[in-house]
């Protein structure tokens, strides 16, 4: 089977990635999940007109001619129900949230006021009916849908679902996921030390991008080049609903991989995906499972996690995101490329006034995982690039950590 | 006071906010910590010369005419510590991150030969001294500094640390941070339906806030505008490294917060901040905390929170990036505004091949929390400004849960 285009894999993975079931969890713990149900307003919010200032309700009518001294009637703060009703050339003290009373149709701001006498306020202004006041509703109405099925709960819509009173709310189930590093060169993390061994960096490494994306997946640990042992933990894999295995899938004759898992009833869709790094990358399912065969290199598995696992835990999750965000950014230095390989280069990013810059962090070589530590994101070089100039622009991948930067961004003039 | 400049209200903040602390973590839960220590590495990495790819070690000097026919004189594989020594004319299979023999200086991949007679192989091309080769030490040196103390662990740096063994971690503190809400008209999560209250969204809205910061913060529950009470919460909260408290801080003659914030010792450095929503927002200090006061209205509660609160306690985490990620966008529709105030409109974020689309979320009244639910960033409308046009670039300050979009964004060819 030829390599296959990135989309084009991504297409099969994405064709065996279906949104999981529902499940209900409370509502301290829904912050990233998607809803499995449409949200109703169990009220209209605010549930009368409330002010949206603190300040002074009156009747609009009032005050054709200001600066106007009027008596100060009632005094009422959020949460009162005021009894009153305000007649003409009559005002109230009114608080922010508080309800408008009867009679009243507009609001004038405390800065817009003096205080006189006591019992008596000078408006300065005048205002048109409805001014600086919330109306009964406006915000949520009762059997509204505030928040439709497939919403990711972010912290504004968290405080949706509490302003509605949904302690409980049924979420979409997270997927169960597995990883597993596979090779006789491989120090786990708590064996002895062995100048000659190769750091297991691949669990970890993958177990931190599934974290990222709010999954707690389960270390199976190391499978040695022995038959039995490499059959055993797939098979133990294959119980979850993804299983990453690291290493172990090379063209190499030492190739137990790929023989044992389709003896374990796995089909394979595909074995090669046209990108460096991350070539030898490959996806098969069972009836239940879907299975990731990463490369061994550090870097590639973790760019290839980035393309085609992510993705897929997305939209088992319930997510209509899926991608990384991207952003254009040019170079500050040229990239040679060979054509013939979409590539991913790992860049940090920086800003000047026309927008954000990327420089490679060095080493590109698939092993350097300093490199991918210290990137803010991918740089993508097209398949038929012949290099790419200083100052050329291109699509940066961004990684995880980077939502944040140093400095505001915010010109405030 | 006046209200500050915004850029002055979060310096004094960050004057005030210092990284906490360190405390020592297991390797698991590192995830999106900051390092308080400098991680050298145990061990060479590679440990040896290995090969980059699978195919076969040779003697770059033997392959002067291709293509050429070789004995195979061993198969090496991973983890295996090879005997041989390559001799003049001859060849090994090995497989990628396998040990080099004594004698080999380069690699030929697999793809660039031909499989002839049992072992013998025909290699197709030539190759320099070096060529798929990875040195030893080429990724980590014994001794050398590979994560400074400050970086974040992000995936490729929790890869690191397990390459260089390090199952517990010395990271920075996590600020204790405790919400309270203030006010008689609130309606807490639990409590029973009254369709004349305001359910208490702040709480909730924050606490995903702080969550999405990777903090689990305490939620306090909501104050009544009782001095006693209201007295002993905001004492409760002040055993807190941080304390959040909204609603109950307008200029209002109902307002408690303030006083009782005063009679427990806290000293307030500001009151109100040249922004909206957000305007009245505060912020103290005692000997060992901090108080932000936010708004009562959520989206200005959460507007607050994203430009003052974030920036300090990412500070107190110990990040060096503390402002949320910006980028460029046009606007697809005119936006009136009055020059005074710096403003932040919800924005939903498109995409052209020009750029990022910026679309307003429709109300901005602050307390339309749907607005904040469903915007993706916050556009930056300058002090200054007399309105924006559609068509105009202005700055987007990314919100959580835009770390993904729906397009991959990435173009192959």
């Amino acid at each position: 089977m030829s390599p296959l285009a990135l989309k084009d894999a991504q297409h099969i993975v994405l064709q065996h990635a279906v949104a999981l079931g529902a499940e209900s969890i409370d509502l301290l713990q829904a912050l990233g999940r998607v809803l499995a149900q449409d949200i109703r307003s169990n009220r209209d919010h605010p549930p009368y007109a409330v002010s949206a200032m603190d300040g002074y309700a009156v009747r609009a009518a009032d005050l054709s001619a200001v600066p106007v001294q009027m008596p100060v009637v009632a005094d009422i703060k959020a949460g009162e129900l005021p009894s009153i009703i305000l007649g003409a050339g009559q005002c109230a003290r009114i608080m922010t949230g508080a309800k408008i009373p009867d009679g009243a149709d507009a609001v004038i701001r405390v800065e817009d006021t003096q205080a006189s006498a006591s019992h008596r306020v000078q408006i300065n202004v005048s205002a048109q009916a409805g001014k600086d006041i919330r109306q009964r509703g406006e915000n949520l109405r009762t059997g509204e849908i505030v928040l439709a099925a497939g919403s990711e709960i972010t912290p504004g819509a968290l405080g949706i679902l509490a302003m509605v009173k949904c302690a409980r709310v049924q979420v979409r189930q997270r997927p169960r996921v597995a990883i597993l590093s596979s090779g006789d060169e491989l120090e786990g993390l708590h064996d002895a030390f062995d100048a000659n061994k190769i750091p297991d960096a691949n669990s970890y490494a993958l177990m931190a991008q599934v974290q990222a994306l709010g999954i707690q997946p389960t270390l199976l640990g190391i499978a040695r080049d022995d038959p039995a042992e490499l059959r055993g933990m797939l098979a133990l894999g294959l119980q979850h609903d993804v299983l990453l295995v690291s290493g172990g899938t090379s063209v190499g004759v030492h190739d137990f991989v790929r023989p044992t898992l389709e003896a374990l009833g796995v089909q394979m869709h595909f074995w090669r995906v046209q990108m460096r790094p991350g070539h030898p990358a490959a996806f098969g399912t069972t009836a239940s499972g879907k299975v990731f065969c990463l490369p061994g290199n550090p870097v590639a598995s973790m760019v290839s996690f980035e393309q085609l696992v992510a993705p897929a835990l997305r939209r088992m999750m319930g997510h209509a995101r899926l991608y990384r965000r991207t952003l254009p950014a040019r170079l500050t230095q040229s990239l040679p490329h060979r054509a013939g390989n979409l590539e991913f280069v790992r860049v940090v990013l920086g800003r000047d006034e026309q927008g954000y810059l990327a420089t490679p962090t060095g080493s590109q070589s698939s092993g350097v995982l300093l490199s991918m530590a210290r990137a803010d994101g991918l740089l993508v070089v097209p398949n038929k690039s012949e290099g790419l100039a200083a100052g050329d622009s291109a699509t940066v991948q961004l990684l995880d950590g980077t939502a944040f930067q140093e400095y505001s961004g915010i010109e405030e003039q």
